[in-house]
């Protein structure tokens, strides 16, 4: 396992993590400043400054991605809806190429319309089905441009209305009806996950899962923290150590499966963190990369 | 699968429904005016009236027992906290028999100390552990006195807290290790399950789980529903109907898993139901079960 303590190298930045605070050049500047080597910015943010100028940006101060937020959300309650999301993806696959990402994170969507407090049907196995057949169109298009894509399974409790996709287990099942790893020496995989302890803390069997995801799946790995109690189901995430999550072991798991990329920090926190000035946000995330990642 | 639009002889009520606006004696004479035939009671509430008063109303009002609430909580930081969590668990199991439960529901418990924000550990695996040991002690006191125990698993965005127990994967398995199925012809489950559909509605797993868990194991059925937005961690349950959850096709799974008891209706609800006149409530649930369940 890693010794992470020394230095924060294999630190990245999920970008939401100081959105409220900052623009994502001026991210860029900051996380250029501190020495962080990697973020993993959201499409908003690249559409608000504009990908071009993001791609230099990040050229010029040396900083990669350790992944691309985010494609996926493929349920729709008619043809054009499902088409769509399919052009949105595709889009989103170029963006991540242009912006050379190793990866393009899906969160596949659930039921259409819960999301706006209104769901155009209630049938999760229907949801399941069109995310099924939505990755497997991205899928062809991704491998044609080069881009991996990285299932990212959501906590089940936002299963009504960001992803139908709860458990690592299900993700791979996906993974390995679309992108069997065939015979050869070497396999690239080209479809895999984005493991955020956030998502996944909670499951009895994460550590038999990760072992089967292995190196060639696990394209991405987020922490934060578990907080008790719990204020909001999407933004009150913790910083790594406030919380419960047993973060030091999990990542012992993913490294033992091969993992041996950036530990991105996400951190979604309307009553905290949100509120703190971002340079703090930022030093906070060094030093708790090194004592509790 | 039943017919349960034409009168709710199948309907439960399950206390904390209108915890906050009825005591307990109340409530069972409120059910028993409306034609209720069966609730399940707290132990808070019992407690607060007395067992042997609520003993002689039920029997008095004719209404019978869906299940008792609860045992379980066994995790603790040290030897002390453990068998007075035992000690607990065998008056439970006693008042369960009293008033003639047909099991007694088992919220397992977690992390030690989180329900009130200070987890004592942090370690999962060993709360895990703590009631897989738990439970086995508990039911060899249980058959003793002739009590089924069903393990609630709980939705995982309580399993910090409340419960880490987390999918009917995960209870059945338990179940199958310490009351395995014999090679007799007729098996009398002493453990199984109390499935709750606001805890378990996202599963993809779950009909094949319910399946398995089969008519022996299925000792309860609670049902809500799942609100968009949730508001609230653990008190913003919806009533049927009012959210995204199938109610209709995950009750036919388990009636022809061969389930074929009471519906019991299970609603936390700070910001709405426990508001409202406790008249309005039993009344909603009563045509919400036969329209909706």
């Amino acid at each position: 396992m890693r010794d992470l303590s020394r230095d924060h190298r294999w630190l990245s930045i999920n970008t939401a993590t100081v959105r409220k605070q900052w623009s994502l050049d001026r991210i860029i500047e900051e996380c250029a400043k501190r020495g962080i080597r990697a973020i993993s910015p959201w499409r908003d943010q690249v559409a608000h400054v504009g990908v071009d100028h993001i791609g230099k940006l990040l050229r010029s101060h040396d900083i990669e991605l350790s992944g691309y937020c985010r494609g996926g959300f493929y349920p729709a309650p008619d043809k054009a809806g499902l088409t769509a999301a399919l052009l949105d993806n595709r889009k989103a696959i170029d963006e991540a190429k242009q912006l050379n990402a190793p990866c393009l994170v899906l969160v596949v969507g659930s039921l259409p319309g819960a999301l706006n407090g209104k769901a155009d049907y209630h049938d999760i196995q229907r949801a399941r089905s069109e995310v099924f057949d939505g990755i497997a169109a991205s899928l062809e298009y991704a491998r044609g441009v080069g881009m991996p894509l990285a299932i990212e399974p959501l906590h089940p409790m936002q299963a009504a209305e960001r992803a139908c996709i709860n458990t690592l287990e299900h993700a791979l099942d996906i993974c390995e009806a679309l992108d069997p790893k065939g015979a050869e020496h070497s396999f690239a995989a080209s479809l895999g996950v984005a493991l955020d302890i956030y998502h996944v803390w909670w499951d009895p069997k994460l550590q038999s899962q990760i072992r089967r995801a292995g190196k060639d799946r696990l394209m991405a790995y987020h922490v934060c923290d578990w907080l008790t109690p719990t204020r909001d189901l999407l933004n009150d995430r913790g910083m790594m150590g406030d919380g419960i999550v047993e973060l030091r072991k999990i990542r012992g798991w993913v490294e033992e499966a091969g993992f041996d990329q950036y530990c991105e920090v996400e951190i979604f926190s309307e009553l905290d963190w949100w509120r703190r000035p971002g340079e703090e946000v930022l030093q906070t995330c060094i030093e708790r990369h090194k004592t509790h990642v």
